[in-house]
């Protein structure tokens, strides 16, 4: 009986490429937008890297997405006019076209609640800018860690004061639910094959026996009230 | 300008007296059940002190109140069938009529949240039983402290990553208030004269020059869309 679905963000929910490359291009025209877009992407995971390794103590999101983009602007040889203003661009990222029904038919079922890497403060305006109707905000604030690190699941799983096998994890990424199986959350993937772009190579389809297999948020809710009974 | 409004929840926006008198009578038939939901409520401020002052560390309200349900029934001499179940009784707090209609219209204006001594699980369950929709859970859980304690406040603040004097922190209770006037948040008084009975003597009034003063949550909404201009 799952009781909560708490929800990877950046990719599942979200498209953040194509809607920070839509700001990009409006701040810096004279770029390839959805290279830069994807450029900034890239400095996601090695930012986060050193926190999880305990080089570096936590430091919410905003402020790695900004180190990230006067990196990124160094690289591309641009001078970014306002980087606040652009660096707001991650709390305006349009859902899916399937996310916005599906959570609110997963809601009647069970808690729903991002676990991104993603601060509180992010996912609350993000969720403003979608209109995605959590029940409250768990993830990398709670923890004060980043996720694949297993503090994050298992911390979002007691503010709910929840067993990890009540909780199910959501997420269009493989080694997220790895991580989430790994310390006894109930799994689900979702593909985005497109989140990376047209010519994406990786987490196209499902690695492993996950608990549920979907093809997208109104095909989940089914299957997880198929679950409950 | 203020960009959030966070607010204080027993008492303020659901009505806990009768909420847990109803479920007390249902399952304890030879009690005053009024009489045994003032006494428990009023096991709160004497638990939570014992924290605020460092003799014992953090442990969230839930834990609190099954504590203060044993020496409550105790000092009434009844046995709790079921004590998680009557436990839960504070997830399932009608919220006052003004509430909800309120906060939808708030929540056009600013985020809005819960900054209450109530855990993460105990407000999200708290939300989907009365429908209070809140953009996200703030309060005790993520300062691991308790209301007043100046800490819960600045926690609640920091985690959307806002300056004190952007929050307003919305209460029926004068303490509250005074303590989150103290680090920088603007202020909102709403009296709920019936939180403790009929007989209620204190808060019934503002007592102080509060940046708002209004006579329920729909005036609120009004007076904060002229303050934001």
């Amino acid at each position: 009986m799952v009781e909560a679905l708490i929800f990877d963000v950046f990719g599942t929910c979200v498209d953040w490429r194509s809607s920070v490359a839509r700001e990009v291009a409006t701040v810096l025209p004279e770029v390839d937008a959805e290279a830069f877009a994807r450029a900034w992407r890239a400095e996601y995971d090695p930012a986060m890297a050193r926190i999880r390794e305990g080089a570096r103590g936590y430091v919410p999101l905003e402020d790695l997405h900004l180190e990230n983009l006067d990196s990124v602007a160094r690289v591309f040889g641009v001078r970014v006019p306002d980087r606040d203003a652009l660096n707001a661009a991650w709390e305006r990222l349009d859902p899916w076209p399937d996310v916005i029904r599906g959570l609110k038919a997963l809601k009647r079922l069970a808690i729903i609640a991002p676990c991104s890497n993603g601060s509180i403060a992010l996912m609350t305006r993000l969720a403003r800018y979608g209109g995605l109707p959590w029940d409250c905000i768990l993830g990398a604030d709670i923890a004060r860690d980043y996720k694949p690190r297993p503090e994050v699941y298992l911390a979002s799983c007691a503010a709910l004061r929840l067993a990890p096998d009540r909780v199910m994890m959501v997420a269009a990424h493989n080694d997220d639910l790895f991580a989430a199986r790994a310390v006894g959350l109930k799994t689900a993937f979702v593909p985005r094959p497109t989140e990376h772009g047209p010519g994406q190579s990786r987490d196209l389809c499902a690695e492993s026996d996950w608990d549920i297999v979907a093809a997208d948020f109104k095909d989940l809710s089914r299957r997880v009230a198929a679950l409950q009974g």
